[in-house]
């Protein structure tokens, strides 16, 4: 198995919403508007929104129902970028979990939840390279 | 926020076990045998193991304890290629929770879980372009 991850799948109560959070950061998908599927190409990977209930049973599991021991991470060019990117999370119908602020690690960010409760960490991390096409290295 | 994740954290309970089965796979990190906290560089991206509790606290979230409404995939070259990464995963100390099969979209896939519950699609699919890099495109 190759090290990389091809594909992250949000399961979702309510796809529209969902779609139309994503899409009020300045995500774009190429799916039709009553796509039970939507797909964003997100640098060399793909995001996925799709039911929440139909994941779980084509995943082969059982839904806890809330948090489920994932955080997913975007890091920033700056540590001012990451409040502004929590700003538009909130405005954009999100919840702030942890605003930004330094961390003990060295860096600066804070999370926020989407309409569905997934988290996203949004950092600032001077020990990692984050290239111009958003690529980011250890 | 640019269309991307630089990041994805594996909450987990048995931080030894879950980075002996990565390994396993074949996935290195640099991180040190008693780092409490393990990097994989992931093509453009990282994955990272660390403490479940300690995710759930720094992201701000309430742990329901099982899977969470995520599923990750990794894409293959070929539909004989899920079989063995499949295979690889059970033998490593995974789950196998769904085993190769045709899809409904045209594809065939798989599912597995790592020993500490974090499930993994693995799918051939045509309709997708998986790069020599291993960078996937719609």
């Amino acid at each position: 198995m190759e090290q990389r991850v091809s594909l992250v799948t949000l399961g979702v109560r309510d796809l529209g919403r969902a779609r139309a959070f994503y899409e009020a950061l300045g995500w774009k998908s190429g799916a039709a508007p009553d796509d039970d599927v939507v797909f964003f190409q997100a640098g060399g990977m793909i995001v996925a929104l799709w039911g929440r209930e139909q994941l779980a049973e084509d995943t082969g599991v059982e839904d806890s129902g809330g948090w489920g021991g994932i955080t997913l991470a975007y890091n920033t060019r700056s540590p001012e970028e990451v409040d502004a990117v929590i700003a538009e999370a909130s405005a954009a119908g999100g919840t702030i979990l942890r605003p930004g602020a330094e961390t003990f690690w060295g860096g600066y960010s804070g999370a926020f939840a989407d309409p569905e409760g997934h988290a996203w960490e949004v950092a600032h991390n001077p020990h990692w390279t984050l290239a111009e096409d958003g690529s980011v290295s250890l």
